[in-house]
């Protein structure tokens, strides 16, 4: 527990699925740990005319299962929260908001410190940024932060075309791009696993790891995401900037110091050190697919372009499947595979570091038994967790070599009472924690890499690969790793091999 | 499965524990798996008057748990069994042997193939081994080989004419020196874990590794024993021949192959690498110990002075520690400790292998936490498998070190089908392989190794350290790792700060 934070929110997008689902249980647990106790008001902005009754009683059911018998204090948390019908693009509304939030800081005594959050439909993040500052809603009095959901962007030119409208309003050092993966537990793990360690640390170069692997796999389908996914497609979705994330904390550089500007740096570094693609080669090691119809364990699933919202003959990919270099000296010549995909085998986010093969087998000729790869995973979602598979001596006469499995779980008692992703990082942007958030320059250089893949896609696909429900998606995503001599650690080719090509 | 290999045993010390509780069960246990079926026999001796009957009872009764209600198969069995009432040091007793032997022969299609047991008082090894020949049951028809159980010698002097009594008799080759801990998974386990996985091969010498600890923990007493372990004690008992084995399969360079005769040769030259110590440095660096009378959860215990068949004023260590160093590329100036008592805190073998700390910290200054040595566990037994102690981020905000352990248990229900130590063992010798067998060479140069520290506490000491029941030794083996800046990773100091000095 640290010192109150005194602090009027904003929140555009207050009626929104992630408002409710995410942002009032977050805010409300910060409340119980008394990270937030008297000195805070959260204003709800959205077009719906709510009455703040009204908007109160929606806060409260989102938090419901937290509240813990304990009904008065959710009534006076929510007691904290008001509402204003608002239409981002109508300058007059932007002066009740303004109205509101002076009363609300008398009220609350909040000191000036502001967190705006842009929780909406991406259109309308630079008419709101600009609103902000020219109707003087920011006055430097206190703390002034925004905190923007994804996508920012949809290229680099949109991306810097926003960037520049936000930062008018906000510097940089005041803009909290969120990445909601980067408050996850085992996200932030990957530092403490690399660096930490020395059995890693002296391994974590080209000479002893032969391939990373990150898999981002999700089993639903785009379910209600259509209207976004259908402008997004996987690789804008996931790849840009999740996955990216992931790939500049595996391959960074150590920082001389384990702070937010040295981090960032390296990740910077990491990233800018990634081989810039030509058309030709993105085509040939990225690969889009899309789900088709299909039955799996006697249930039908639709297939994308069937979905609600999708155009009958989309070509959106809800699938991508990739390898990228890093042209530096830690890491000249190890592939860097990436997937991610909807309707796949399973739901789970991993890093698989796949080390090189003992250099001689000992074991070949005596036991006819070859030693297999030591390979380090990362479990991200939902088993949180890690093993080291490791050769060992099979139990028995003789002299033969199997594969075993040390394995860590994290505690699920440990994990249910810590912090959910977006709660750690609203206390981030409360205390000003900016390491967990994405820097423009890497938003920017990320849009750089993607943007050549999707133009390849764009300018040369006739038409998508489709894959089959319940697999890990085309078979063009195997073959990938293939001429590498590598293959997929996790869900390998099993699934093709039982269930066969589409 | 493998042919059956023709074979007549002929077992000295047949009325005995080892041959009851390990031996016949072993050989019943191999017949279940058909490797003997119908051509083995197996002469009991010893000085007792049994009749064939009887004997054959008593293998029954030995093997019961192993029966499963086929009683008919352990009535066959021991149907194999012959019974031979026999002196050592008779002459005329061999020729009886002799002609039970060539009746067996014929009986069972034996081929000449012979493997004699010595499962006795060693004191008879020599006059035993010189008979066998004298009398001509060593016939050159078949193979002929000695299985000959510890301790081989009581020092170097000792152990060098036995040597020379056997070697008259039998080739190095045909004798079979056994150290049952050689038979058991885990320590076979060894060599698979380190030559089998990269992550473990690339960081197995002194850049990495900070020091290695060898424990052979008992919690009984001297039991039945004494009048064996007055002359022993644990330094000859443990030390000579398990904990050098250990430790040399531990610091060993890479045979060239995985045979037998390659990886004899790199133990050899590690145990010749171990640093000989003068008297002064043995006195130094290791510590004898003996168990003091004491309670313990409501329990008294008898010191081991008090114990039956030891002497009053006994001076026998019932615990040793120590430190060992090696005087070679790989290993200049890491410490390698080694432990072993009687009425320790717990039952269990293990090896600790501890990785020195990564270089730079970088944690220390933003998380106020450090990050501790990785440490590879190997449990020998009871426990079986292996651990890897390492640093992640402790679940929570904020970024603090925490401790993890990625763990492997030996599955129980492959472990309880698995074979024993001495069944592995006893199909080794049938099969000529003597990769876990102790060659002449490694006794030869254990024994340099261990008389000095024997001789230094002899001259020496004026009285031996003792230490409390249920502790880990005398305080002195903590104090001998803190010179060099470490301490015992399994059950470190805690009992000391809470159950006090004696």
């Amino acid at each position: 527990m640290t010192e109150e934070k005194h602090c009027l929110f904003t929140i555009f997008g207050a009626t929104g699925d992630l408002a409710k689902r995410k942002l009032y249980p977050s805010l409300f647990r910060l409340y119980k740990k008394k990270e937030k106790q008297k000195h805070f008001a959260v204003i709800g902005t959205a077009r719906r005319p709510w009455t703040d009754d009204f908007y109160r009683q929606v806060v409260i059911e989102s938090i419901s299962e937290l509240v813990e018998n304990n009904e008065e204090q959710a009534i006076y948390f929510a007691s904290h929260f008001y509402y204003q019908s608002h239409d981002a693009k109508d300058t007059e509304h932007y002066i009740t908001l303004k109205k509101l939030g002076e009363k609300l800081k008398k009220t609350y005594q909040t000191n000036g410190n502001q967190i705006f959050y842009l929780a909406m439909a991406p259109h309308f993040f630079g008419s709101i940024v600009s609103h902000l500052k020219s109707q003087r809603i920011l006055t430097k009095k206190g703390f002034e932060r925004l905190i923007i959901e994804k996508p920012f962007g949809s290229n680099l030119k949109t991306a810097t075309i926003l960037n520049k409208e936000i930062t008018k309003s906000f510097p940089e050092k005041d803009i909290f791009r969120i990445d909601h993966y980067l408050g996850k537990e085992m996200i932030q793990n990957i530092s403490a696993v690399r660096f930490g360690n020395l059995v890693f640390e002296a391994l974590w170069n080209k000479e002893y790891i032969n391939n990373v692997q990150i898999t981002f796999a999700e089993s639903i389908g785009v379910e209600e995401r259509a209207e976004y996914y259908e402008t997004s497609g996987a690789l804008r979705d996931m790849v840009q900037n999740h996955i990216l994330q992931v790939l500049s904390l595996l391959a960074m550089e150590a920082p001389k110091r384990f702070e937010e500007k040295e981090i960032r740096q390296e990740k910077i570094k990491a990233l800018q050190a990634i081989r810039q693609y030509s058309e030709e080669e993105a085509l040939k090691n990225f690969i889009p697919g899309q789900y088709a119809a299909g039955d799996f364990d006697g249930e039908h699933f639709l297939g994308y372009c069937e979905e609600q919202g999708v155009a009958e003959n989309s070509t959106t990919e809800t699938f991508v499947a990739g390898k990228f270099f890093i042209d530096n000296e830690r890491w000249q010549g190890v592939p860097f595979y990436v997937r991610t995909g909807k309707r796949l085998t399973e739901k789970g986010t991993r890093i698989n570091i796949i080390f090189k093969k003992v250099l001689e087998n000992l074991f070949d000729e005596q036991s006819n038994s070859m030693a297999s790869p030591n390979v380090l995973t990362i479990y991200i979602q939902p088993t949180e967790g890690f093993s080291l598979l490791l050769n060992g001596k099979e139990v028995g006469k003789g002299f033969k070599l199997a594969p075993l499995k040390l394995q860590y779980r994290h505690d699920a008692t440990i994990l249910s009472n810590s912090a959910e992703a977006y709660e750690k990082l609203i206390l981030d942007v409360l205390n000003g924690k900016r390491a967990n958030f994405s820097h423009w320059d890497e938003v920017a250089r990320s849009w750089e890499l993607i943007d050549v893949i999707r133009n390849a896609w764009d300018n040369n696909l006739k038409e998508i690969p489709k894959y089959k429900v319940h697999t890990m998606g085309p078979y063009e995503a195997l073959e990938l790793l293939k001429e590498n001599g590598c293959h997929w650690e996790w869900k390998p080719d099993e699934w093709y091999i039982q269930r066969g090509k589409l």
